[in-house]
Parts: structure tokens; C-alpha cells; sequence
């Protein structure tokens, strides 16, 4: 394990991986923000309004036909520079010891951030939006809409953080 | 690539696969639904409050700490049985094209769904939920948890599908 940037803490718990991966994914594309380190990064995506641009690759440019339509889109995307060991953290905001499952550090199993973003417009195979909080250069993994009706669950609550406000 | 389940209808268009992958995924666990063919799987989510549970496996399940204070979770799982070539659809129930982008289609470069549940209990490594459309042992890939703040826009709209309704 790389331990730069994330590494293991006072009070953090690494396992150890599996021997080998279990399904290959493709880049799609890259996610271009202002943010060239990490420590600049937003701390989360409602900290900035930044207007950030989604570069798709050529190959898959017809399968945005439509999405001009959708006011926000959901983007996944590859977390390339995380541990992906760790199952405790300490995340230095926080300062307490959560599982893996109930953050939404960019550690994890598999490190596919998930943001929430507010479409401008799109251009050609790029998509320009608002709400993303990662390194420029981010691999894109996918696009999808967003629909109020399954995606928005206003009344959610997470009750460690809850605790910490 | 193979047709079964979600081949290529008129008006619809796929194109070529990059050679290889740039990047692994573990499959962490396995999603229990009361669905064992394709046919018999909820439209979405929201048409379903099956209960289903969510196994994670015995490797990762320190980092479950605290999950049991969120109200909803969003989960990432391996679609395994979807083409991922396709770049413009024909889905059955609206019966006209789109592109994969503007879709929650199962079938896209990287078939990873995203669902939205909402957390009953958990018991040991297992979370009880309702939220799901999926095949039974359908892969987990990641559990998050749902921030209202950053997650929700009750707003949203997808518009060429509020033209469909």
C-alpha cells in the first residue's frame, strides 16, 4: 500500500486486499476542476461553486443524445490516488474513528466517488457542470441521470455526523 | 458481446470496446432480492418495497461502524449480465431511442448501478433494506452514506422522460 497522501492513522484499521480484482472497468473520459492538489480540494461538493467540465471520450460520445434534457446528472468517478485497504478511518475534519461504509472518504474497497451535479450545458462530447470537489485529471467512470423520484430522499439523515455538528 | 438478455433492437448503436480495462474492481459482497430472472425485476425501485438484504463479506465488515445511524445508504453494484457497448438505446417501456447517458439502463460501459435505500437494520455483516430492482446475488461494489445535503435535489428533472410521461 501507497501510504502518501492517505495513510494509516492512529486508530485506523487496514485488511488486506484480495489476491485479485473481480471486473475491469473502462475510463471514460476526465473530470477537469480547479484543484491540482489535494489539500485544495473542497472539503465537499457544496463547499464550491466551481464550474467544472466533464471530458467524454470520443468512442462514447452518441450515448449523450438526450442528456442536455436532464437539470443534474449523477457522475461516477475513479479515486485513482486512494488506499483502498483501509476499513477504519480518522478523517482529520472529524477526528473520530468511522467505518469505511459510513464515509464518503475516497478510501475505500473500491474508490468510485459518487457527486451530484447541476448541468449547464452541454458541448460536443463535454459536459459543463457544478458541484464536484475532485482532483483535476479524475478518470470519469460514468454519466446517468438524475431522477428526483428514486434519488431524492430529503428527509435522510446520518446520524454519526448529525452528532458532530 | 451476447444478445440474451439485452441485444441490439433497431435504432439502437454500439460500438467497439477499449482492448483492455484501466482499472480493477473487488466485488465486496452479494445483493439478495426475492428475483431471480430478468423479467420479474421492478421497472425502478420506487415500484417495490421488497425488503432484500445486502451481504458484505466477512473481509470488510469492520468497516460497517457506525452505517447503523444512517436512515438511507446509496449503494453501487455490478450489473454482470449487461452488454456495455451500447451508446444509443431502445428501451421496451418507452419504445424510443436515447442515449445511454440520458438512461439508468443496466447496459453501459461500466454497468454499475446506483440505488438509493433505506436502511431498516443491520445484523453482523448483513444490512436489511428496501430500495432495490435488482437480480438476486447480484455483486456489491460499494456502500455510501446519503447526505441530503450533497444527494438530494427534489427539483431535478429529467426532460425527455417528463415529456414520456
Amino acid at each position: 500500500m501507497t501510504n502518501k497522501d492517505f495513510g494509516v492513522r492512529e486508530g485506523e484499521l487496514a485488511v488486506e486486499l484480495p489476491a485479485r480484482p473481480d471486473a475491469g472497468l473502462y475510463f471514460i473520459g476526465r473530470i477537469h476542476t480547479p484543484w491540482k492538489e489535494r489539500k485544495h480540494c473542497p472539503k465537499n461538493a457544496r463547499e464550491s461553486d466551481a464550474v467544472c467540465t466533464v471530458e467524454l471520450d470520443a468512442r462514447w460520445r452518441a450515448g449523450l443524445k438526450d442528456v442536455e434534457t436532464c437539470s443534474h446528472l449523477v457522475l461516477l468517478y475513479w479515486m485513482d490516488k486512494s488506499s483502498r485497504n483501509l476499513v477504519l478511518q480518522v478523517p482529520g475534519h472529524y477526528g473520530a474513528q468511522h467505518g469505511t461504509f459510513a464515509l464518503r472518504s475516497p478510501a475505500r474497497p473500491n474508490p468510485i466517488a459518487m457527486s451530484v451535479v447541476r448541468l449547464l450545458r452541454v458541448e460536443g462530447s463535454k459536459l459543463v457542470v457544478i458541484g464536484l470537489d475532485c482532483l483535476d485529471g479524475t478518470p470519469l467512470v460514468d454519466i446517468k441521470p438524475y431522477f428526483a423520484s428514486t434519488d431524492s430522499v430529503p428527509e435522510a439523515v446520518v446520524g454519526w455526523h448529525t452528532r458532530h455538528d
